[in-house]
């Protein structure tokens, strides 16, 4: 089993060309739908009364085991406004309301407790911590983290990375979070602190894998004509990572590197759609088959 | 034959590390250098007489004909003055001193003229359009520009693109000169102008290469722990790329393919050392070695 802990959010996401208002959104659910399509998912997650209980069914009708959702009544679910520029490519957050998700206490079902896997989406870092002591001895537990809480709790933060075997993150936050703009040196940097392997995402360019044995793996991203909304593309890459890990129930380079390519498969879907729209529409067989595209595609 | 136009340049090249004063630069340098790792090479350009007869040599010294380096008695050899930060990523442009490539007119010496294979480097675009009508047939005429003539010239860039089979030039540099963000949207532009490809470089991102018929190729960057100098970097790529293309004589959309990793692998010797000095060095089985470790670095 896979549990994947972090923000359920409301967003409300503008383009140039729409603006879409507190549709279903957050780290967690964009990571477990997208790892749900490779392995038994659980989330992890805590929203406020005005959170659609159209938006839990939505997660449930992928197979995933929502017991672990928790609402306060009364509360505000975290909601996050951004605004593209008319590439795609910079946002800028007008607000992020952290909402329920202050101070929330982690508690898991029971039946999570023996995960093999956890992933650790963006999420107050004390938070993440916290909730590891929660499962049993999973085999492989990966975290990603946003600038808010590098800049707001960078020690946290690092003390994380150290508990975690693997790192996902975007290169500028990356950057940020090791004050050091070489990605190589980056990835050296956050390895020392714990973590087996690092992930950096790069957005259109792709993601690149760094293992502790030195092993590299730089893969291109998937090419798409058209991007609708970019958002959760990285939550997505994540949860495809993972979930194509906990589905072999291994974790060695090939594997690994494999994984990555899911991962960008996963994060490719994401952006044609607003929101969780298109992960929630696709197939086993559509991410095969995009799989084999992207395999035709970067082949020489 | 391959013939390469371009800028034989002295280079003034610091980076936090060391400064390299007049050093052998120029993008015809690079490319050829790079093409005739794969490609009978002919260059053309133009130098003062301050220009050392060493580095004539040293260019002869791969092979490459040099009979069409003109040298104005009295003139100034271009000369580019640069400082890179301290990730070696981005390059502030302290003095170009165009010399004698201001108002040359070019001439081929006669043998070059039946080459089938025509390399435009960086230079006036007016230049490289007038050079165009000396060769008999050439089967692929190819191009770059930079920021330099964009500013200044760039209907001439334009008419010179209509001219040419295929362009490469620099992600930024595409951008500015389609005033588009979206780099599948520039390189569109680029070939509505009359070029069937176009091949973006995206420096440590590596390239992708787009096709009139719609065929898309990204390709990541070979992987380097330690870049000692950027400069070159760009042209050697595009050396390594039309030469493959010259040995291979055909230009089928899998060749063009593989011709984009050779150009990724002479890049990524280029950066090894300050100015031309790497590619200097390197042999055709260092070519081939390092060919073999990119397609194992990226396989899955």
């Amino acid at each position: 089993m896979l549990t994947v802990f972090g923000t359920v959010a409301l967003d409300t996401t503008r383009t140039p060309f729409r603006t879409e208002t507190r549709i279903l959104g957050g780290a967690a659910t964009f990571a477990s739908i997208s790892s749900s399509m490779f392995a038994q998912t659980s989330i992890v997650g805590v929203v406020g009364s005005d959170m659609p209980a159209e938006h839990v069914r939505a997660i449930r009708s992928k197979g995933i085991d929502t017991k672990g959702i928790v609402t306060v009544q009364g509360g505000k679910t975290f909601h996050y406004d951004s605004t593209f520029d008319y590439d795609l490519s910079n946002r800028i957050t007008n607000k992020t309301e952290l909402g329920v998700v202050a101070g929330f206490d982690p508690v898991i079902p029971e039946e999570y407790a023996k995960s093999e896997y956890v992933y650790l989406a963006n999420n107050d870092p004390k938070q993440n911590v916290k909730i590891l002591r929660h499962f049993q001895s999973p085999k492989l537990v990966v975290c990603d983290t946003i600038e808010f809480w590098i800049n707001g709790s960078r020690d946290d933060v690092v003390r994380m990375i150290g508990m975690t075997g693997g790192v996902v993150i975007n290169d500028n936050e990356a950057r940020l979070l090791c004050k050091e703009a070489n990605l190589a040196k980056c990835a050296k940097k956050i390895m020392s602190w714990g973590s087996k392997f690092v992930i950096i995402k790069k957005g259109e360019h792709g993601a690149v894998l760094f293992t502790n044995d030195n092993q590299v793996f730089p893969a291109a991203a998937f090419f798409l004509d058209e991007i609708v909304d970019p958002t959760g593309a990285g939550d997505s890459f994540a949860g495809g990572f993972l979930g194509y890990i906990a589905r072999s129930n291994k974790s060695d380079f090939a594997t690994m590197k494999e994984a990555v390519i899911y991962g960008n498969v996963m994060g490719s879907f994401a952006v044609e759609d607003f929101g969780v729209k298109r992960l929630l529409s696709i197939t086993k067989e559509d991410v095969e088959e995009r799989y084999r595209k992207y395999r035709n595609l970067v082949q020489f």
